[in-house]
């Protein structure tokens, strides 16, 4: 595609972001199923469902563009999700591998955090007033999503991973 | 690799980010070159200086760990410095070139941010002093160059590029 003005590269930013949210979409279910801490179950089932709002969010972006909502692999998140698929199959002891997937998880939200931030950003400067509004919704979503990871490793899982 | 202890994860992630920082060394000198903006160019060269001590540093734990230097694969790095080559390439604007690259870095960053974060919390739980401060060191440049990009993006590069 061609990238000669901002809105190409918002739409590389958009189609790239689509794919990683519906490709976290599907991993979650999986990674909460592992979970051994229970707070680490709940945060990750119930950021299943925020995220299903994002796709949602994306979605009406690409009509407000007037445009078919279509993905472009992630490879990011692609092998983000490949090493959470890792530690699972690998780790045979619980907390080491809730560890080890909330690591992942907040590898996966900070690469969210800063291709939100930079959509938004854009979006602003391009004058597209709900997308900026969307953006920022899920931008806050994900940053507490993070926190939430933090806290349930600092204060749970690392220590009974050590 | 066998991931039953805390040890091992963090040994998996220390190898992942360790390839990933490699690459990066390499990436940003043709990204440097390839900025318009001097705020960029600037950027992006200073960071290359703070990557190759963030390279000894991660030699350093390895040296604490009585382990060889070795990476594994960062395949989210590798996507990300392919999705640079890509604007590169592409982007036949100067300042939408630029946009795209700062969108990268930021990206990069933020997987850095996460990856570091985890690995001090990990250093620390294990009682591992030198290297806590190590990345802690590290983690606070990372912070300060999505904080620079952020802002040539915000001030200078979007406007121009929109």
């Amino acid at each position: 595609m061609a990238t000669s003005r901002l809105e190409d590269i918002f739409m590389m930013t958009l189609k790239d972001i689509y794919h990683g949210e519906k490709q976290i979409a599907k991993a979650l279910p999986k990674m909460a199923k592992h979970a051994q801490s229970p707070h680490l179950k709940e945060a990750l089932s119930h950021h299943l469902e925020e995220t299903k709002g994002q796709v949602a969010r994306l979605e009406r972006v690409f009509q407000l563009l007037d445009k078919p909502p279509r993905g472009e692999t992630c490879e990011a998140i692609k092998g983000l999700i490949e090493e959470g698929e890792e530690v699972m199959e690998k780790a045979d002891n619980g907390a080491v591998c809730d560890a080890g997937m909330i690591g992942v998880g907040q590898a996966i939200e900070h690469y969210e955090i800063a291709r939100y931030g930079t959509l938004m950003a854009w979006a602003r400067q391009l004058g597209m007033t709900e997308a900026t509004s969307l953006f920022e919704e899920t931008l806050k979503e994900e940053k507490k999503a993070d926190a939430t990871l933090n806290d349930i490793a600092l204060h749970e899982v690392n220590r009974k991973a050590a």
